[in-house]
Order: C-alpha cells, then sequence, then structure tokens
C-alpha cells in the first residue's frame, strides 16, 4: 500500500485522474497476455515527458519500483509487476505529433496503437512496416520494448529495423535523446537499439521517431492448401530459392484449419494438413511473373489448391482465418501458451518434426501457425489451467521449444520478448559472457534495478 | 618501445612472422584515411579467435592498450594509435567460412574486403548490401566497426541493417556470440548493434554474420545533368515524391565535375551546375514506367541532359567520374577533409546553401559529393597542409559543417564514424544526459580503457 503522502505527491505530478490506487481498480494493471499476474502498488497515467521524469525521479527517491505499460498485450509477461511497482501507463500519451512525408517519419507518443498509427498514414498513402498481430491494440510504445515483429516483416524487417529515434527518460531521471530524422543518424553508440527491445529495463520511451514508407502500388494476395505441412514447408524454401521475396509467407496446420473453422467458417477444407498465405508487393508490371512463379512452385510442392485474391473483399476472406486463429483454440483449451521460437529457414521442417515430437512427449496438443518465411514458429500449446498436471507439462513444454530452437541455430524468441516467461532459458541461447555483459548493461544503465525489475534478466 | 619478454610472448601467441616491432616498419599501422598518425608500440597479426583471445588477455596483464585495424581506410581517425598501443591487424583473418544462399547467410571473418565477398557472392547470385565507396579495399569488419554506409544505403539500409550476428572478443578476454543467422534473433539487449558502429572500443569482431540477398533481376542507370545545384536538389525531393525508392541517388558539383574531367575525361561537360547518378533496381517489367517518372521529374527540375546506361559499359562510364571524384581533387589541392554530415533530405538545398556560406567565410574551397537520397553529404574541404593558417581554417570549417548539419535537424556523421576527428563536436549534437550514457556504456565494457582507447568519447 502506498502512503497517502505518497499518493497525494503522485496526484500533483499526473493530476487527480490520473492515479489509480484501490486495489479492485489496480487488478486491471496486473496482468497480460500470459496467464501471469502480479500486484501493481499502485498505477499513474502520465501525458507529458515532464511528468514522466517527475515520476521517475519521485519514485528514486521514495526508492519504488516501475513498470511501464501499453495495452499490456505482451506474451513474455513483460508488463507484470513481479515486484512491488507502480505501473507507468503510457495510454494517454497517445499523441501523433507528426507525419512527414517528405523525410518518410512519423513521430509519435508511446501509447498510441500501432493500427491508428496505420490508419493516419494510410490516408497520406504511407505505411509503417511492423504490424504484429496485435496491432489492433499494442501500443507502439510497447512494439518498441518488444522489439515486435510481424507477418510483414520477412520483407521489412522487425521494429528496430523502422525505429530512427527516441526521446528515453532513464533511470536517472535525464531525458536523452537517440538518433534522428534520418536512419543514417547514429553517431557513438547506438543507443536507439539498445532501448529497443529492452523491455523498459533501461529506459521509458517517450516519444518516437518512426520510419514510414509509401505504400506499395500494388498487392497481391494467394493462398495455398496442401494435405502435408512438409508440403507448405517446401514451398517456402522453393519461392526463396525461385528469388521472390514475398511481404508475407503465414502457415497455418490442420488443428488451426479446424478450430477457426469452427469459429468463423472461413471455408478452408478441414482435411487440409496446413494453409500457406502469401503476398507480394510492388508494381503492377511485375506482379504477373511472381504469381506464375509462385503457383509453379505450390504446384510442384504438392499444392492441391492455389487462389488468388481478385477483390479486397477475397483478400478479407484468405485473412479471416490466420486472423482469428490465436482466438478460435479456445474451443479445444480454455488456455494457450504461445512460443516464437525462430529457427534459419532452412531448418523450418526440423523445427515442425521436432515440435511434433515435444508435443508426444509432454502429451500435450500443439497448434501451429508460423511467419514462415522467418522460420519464426507460433507453437501454441493448449491446456487448461485448472489442471496442475498440464501446466506442469506446459512449462516442460516450453522449455523443451526453447532448447529446440537453439539446437537447430535459432532463438527461443524472434519477437515477443523475454519478460518473466522466457527468462529462465536465457543460458539455454547464451554463453556465461553474453549473460555478463545482459547483466552488466541494465545495472548501467539501472543500478538500484527499478526499472521494470525481474524481466529479461535477474541481477 | 615493447621489452624482449613481451615481444617473445606475443611472437609465442601468434607466431614470429605474425609480429611486427620495428619502429620503420611500424609506420604503416600508425595513419588511416585522414592526416592524422601515431606511433604503434608494435603490430600483431592473429589468425584466430584462439589467438585474439590469447592477446587481450597477455595485454590485460601487461597493461598495454590496443587498436584494432583493417585496411586503414577509415576517414575519421578510427585506427589512429592516439596512445601508446600495440595494433592489432586483422588482415590475415581473411576467410569467407560459409555463403548460406538458402538462409540468406554469408559468415565472415573480419579482414574479408568488402568487395572480395562481393565477388563471391556475384558467383552464386547474391549481393552484401553495404557497398562503402571504399570497398574494394575496405575490410568487412572496419564496415563493422564505423557502421559504414554507401551509395545503395538509400534503398538497403547501413552496416548495421545488414549484420545478423557477431563472435565478439570482450576486453575481458571472454568471447561472445550475438545475434544468431535469423534477422529476428536478438532477444535480451541488442549487444550486435551496440558493437556494430563502436568502432572497436568495445570489443574485437573475430567473426560476422552478413545478411546477403539475392541480386536483382535488373538495374538501370541513369545520369541527369543541370545547370543550377539546387535544381539537381529538386529532383531528389521529387523522385522520393513520386513514391519511387531508387537504390542510389549519387550527386556531385561543378568543382567535382572539373576535377574528375581533369583526371579522367568522362565527358561531362565542365559548366554543369551539378549531375545525378540515379540507379534502381527490381523486375524488369516495372523499371520502364519509374525510368518515364524520373525522366519527367528531371525535365521537370530543368535537367539540361537525360541519359540512360543501355551498356554495361555505359554504366561504368556513368559512373566513372563519381568514382575517381575523391582522387581527383588533389590537382586542386593536395589534402582534403571529408565530412559526411546528414540531414534530413527536405532540409538538403538548405544544407547545400550552408555549405556554401561555409566555404566563404572560412575561405576555403569545398566541394560537393552526396548520397542525396539520404540527405548524405560528403563536403570535401580542400588545403594544403604545409600551411598552417588553412589547416586552422580546415578544422573551423569542420565545425561548422558539424553545426550546421546538427541546426538542421541532422547528424555530424552519417556514415564514417566519429574516431578522434569528430569527438570533439559530440556534445553539439547529444545532451549531457546521451553523453553520460556512452561513458558508461564505454567503462560498462572496458574499465580499463584499453580497447581503442581515445576514440568516440573520452572517459
Amino acid at each position: 500500500m502506498l502512503s497517502q503522502t505518497i499518493v497525494d505527491r503522485l496526484k500533483e505530478i499526473v493530476g487527480e485522474k490520473n492515479v489509480v490506487t484501490k486495489p479492485t481498480e489496480l487488478f486491471a494493471y496486473g496482468y497480460d497476455g500470459t496467464l501471469l499476474s502480479g500486484d501493481a502498488i499502485g498505477a499513474v497515467f502520465p501525458e507529458t515527458t515532464d511528468q514522466v521524469v517527475e515520476l521517475v525521479n519521485y519514485m528514486n527517491e521514495q526508492d519504488i519500483k516501475l513498470v511501464p505499460r501499453g495495452a499490456g498485450t505482451n506474451v513474455s509477461g513483460g508488463t507484470i509487476p513481479s515486484e512491488k511497482s507502480i505501473v507507468i501507463n503510457f495510454t494517454r500519451m497517445t499523441k501523433v505529433l507528426e507525419i512527414d512525408t517528405e523525410n518518410f517519419v512519423a513521430v509519435v507518443e508511446p501509447g498510441v496503437v500501432n493500427f491508428d498509427l496505420q490508419q493516419e498514414l494510410e490516408k497520406v498513402g504511407f505505411y509503417y512496416p511492423p504490424d504484429p498481430s496485435s496491432w489492433k491494440a499494442s501500443t507502439l510504445g510497447g512494439n518498441i520494448g518488444e522489439c515486435s515483429g510481424g507477418p510483414r516483416c520477412f520483407k521489412y524487417g522487425v521494429t528496430r529495423d523502422s525505429i530512427l529515434g527516441l526521446e528515453v527518460v532513464l533511470p536517472n531521471g535525464k531525458v536523452i535523446r537517440t538518433g534522428g530524422r534520418n536512419f543514417k543518424s547514429e553517431p557513438g553508440y547506438d543507443l536507439t537499439r539498445i532501448i529497443v527491445g529492452s523491455e523498459g529495463t533501461l529506459g521509458l520511451v517517450t516519444k518516437a521517431y518512426l520510419r514510414i514508407l509509401p505504400k506499395p502500388v500494388t498487392k497481391k494476395t494467394m493462398l495455398a492448401i496442401y494435405n502435408k505441412v512438409e508440403d507448405a514447408s517446401q514451398t517456402v524454401a522453393d519461392i526463396v530459392a525461385a528469388g521472390i521475396i514475398p511481404t508475407t509467407l503465414e502457415m497455418m496446420d490442420n488443428l488451426l484449419i479446424n478450430t477457426t473453422e469452427d469459429y468463423c467458417h472461413a471455408g478452408l477444407p478441414r482435411d487440409a494438413g496446413a494453409i500457406l498465405i502469401i503476398e507480394i508487393d510492388g508494381y503492377p508490371e511485375d506482379m504477373d511473373e511472381q504469381i506464375e512463379t509462385i503457383r509453379e512452385v505450390t504446384k510442384k510442392a504438392n499444392a492441391r489448391d492455389f487462389k488468388i485474391a481478385q477483390t479486397a473483399a477475397e483478400v478479407d476472406q484468405i485473412w479471416l482465418s490466420r486472423r482469428v486463429a490465436f482466438g478460435s483454440v479456445a474451443r479445444v483449451k480454455p488456455c494457450y501458451s504461445i512460443q516464437d521460437i525462430t529457427v534459419p529457414r532452412s531448418e523450418f521442417p526440423q523445427a515442425i518434426e521436432g515440435i511434433l515430437k515435444i508435443a508426444k512427449e509432454y502429451d500435450m496438443i500443439i497448434g501451429l501457425v508460423a511467419h514462415a518465411g522467418d522460420g519464426n514458429l507460433h507453437p501454441l500449446v493448449l491446456f487448461d489451467q485448472r489442471h496442475a498436471d498440464e501446466v506442469e507439462r506446459v512449462h516442460g513444454a516450453e522449455g523443451a521449444l526453447s532448447k529446440l530452437a537453439v539446437s537447430l541455430g535459432g532463438t527461443m524468441s524472434g519477437e515477443h520478448g523475454i519478460g518473466v516467461v522466457k527468462k529462465k532459458y536465457m543460458d539455454v541461447e547464451f554463453t556465461p559472457g553474453a549473460m555478463e555483459a545482459f547483466r552488466k548493461l541494465k545495472k548501467t544503465f539501472d543500478p538500484a534495478n527499478r526499472f521494470n525489475p525481474d524481466k529479461i534478466i535477474s541481477i
């Protein structure tokens, strides 16, 4: 519980309406997209960088820890108050400060929802490449904290590749400006990318300079349907080998085909082993040849069906299942643990084989969605939280999946961050030297361990 | 001077032939692409990571500082032994360890020359995007240290965007592996990008995982000639506004047109105010429309001539002047100071105006080459080192150029690094909070200040 003096001071800083202290209300700030939760001792909603600075300084004075929070959609426990902390919500810093089409820059506050920015950009013929599946809810501040990916990363990179510069409040209360309005702006050490993906453990982002791009002139969406998941994997390898870099190469397996059919009746054949959604973008003139190559590749890989969307409605129809995929599994089991292991593309078939083995070994149902071009798999381990033995087996499977990815030359986390969930596997992927470097970095920026403590690494 | 004991031990580590200690021979390792020089107390040429580790451990034991060095082409004093140091040359670690076209990865040792890798990749239909002008000489280790750019950065990003992972020997002698074979591999703090651009002050790169790409199906090279440099600037803005992202947008001004004509007789009109080299790449089908748009844009901006290269020989002819540009100014003055200020593209005309003012104010001849699409200008300040007053004015002009870039919302260094040359202007661009963060980072990685001391920041 916070003392009245502290509550009063917090209200002085951010205003009466921007402080929450009742336990019943605080409940809303103690969870995220995992099943974890924690108890915040307070929640505040700053509206300006100055307020953030004042908050940080005051919390330093009072030795209070803090957890930054956007929409709370993250799936690695990154916004769980794992120690007694005040949650700093950025959901009232939601201004798109500038859209500069001449220099391909958008300047935003951290609470802007990714999709809202996309809508604004759409009006002027631009877009912001990173498109995490959570984009209709998740904030850009959160995307930066987790270095989020998304379906079109295969062509356009992850969040770190689209961040030009940041305004950051450091744990010592100082405001720094990193990078600039130009992707060539980064003399000195790359502070921008030290902050991107650091999950609020090194600093609080209060403003971001994003690289935006003109919308591609044309985009084509295709759907290929397979009897066997292996054939879908083969298609991915073959498309890339043919020199084509699609925007998107999304895969879904039989389990997900069925749960999504139950949920939204998109018309996918329930006996299919896998579907592949393929999107390419560029100039209208170069679409036909690429589509023809892709059609041939899918045919060679035994696709039983291949469709090209001809209208916007058909594009939506193709995407429908993928969009509802995560929610749809609730019909099988009430809970899922989503992983984001990533392997070199060539190891994709081996990764799928390994996942099947793990499902068997831990006696779990595992569904599969994948950003296949990136080698980024999302095994969904389904379970029922009310059964302690299942929960235990989920954790076993999570660990096994992380180890599988690393054993194939990949990583346990391609785009969801480490948070608290994957922290215990960090030393599977990293040598003691790297772990030590991580700890030193954290201590350098945040010696008192007040910024989102207990995330990524323990110090 | 190194004691015989130390020399013996160094020879034990890297082998007799890989140690240089004679002052006359050491002379070769004390300069770079600037006019600066320093005295190395020794030079060693490790051939393996293990040898690098042994060297670092031994130098720690003996409290000896070190300067890493590739080809020594850098233009910011980054490889100058500014304190008593042993130079660690990576020019005998030159293996291309792997070219993995399936996963778009090349694994190289740091001493591989950029162009040599490009030649290897060419054979399998791939390329590595960063193409600094020094690429025929500069090493990939050096490119990583300086986060080098190049003409095709406008479309494909700088070095940091093409590095997937690194093997690094830290100042504490530990070897860490960062990132991976996948651009999504970076859980934890982004150690890869902390090292990229850190000029050897935080660690020594002993292996690099590079992102390679299939060669574009087609490339088209165009040349536009203008009476006025302003019109060339306008073209750059208009091409981008038309939604075209060329690979390359290179500009050269009247001074450089004339010095290059003197040097290589490429056939450019000596009275032209500026030329623009424009390259686009992609599918053959989409070239024509883009070329037509570019032709119209150049015409609207008063281009007096517009050429499209039809043969490989014509491409070479168009590039000829740009390639010899830096060397050609020797006919005007024996020395030049090259800057790499970068501004938001929209400020490009103001930057050119500012450069002209600075030339006048400091009474210097300043020629101009620019990666215009990036807003990255290379003012060449010409001078004669034998005249102390000119040298003094060069330094004045350098400072004024850095300040000009920052005042236009840009940066003093887009792609050449800070080294010792631009260190004194760091606080023009960065706030005290950021400067402190830089110093803390350096101290965290290298508390004894043994790795390339005196570069980027003083601690």
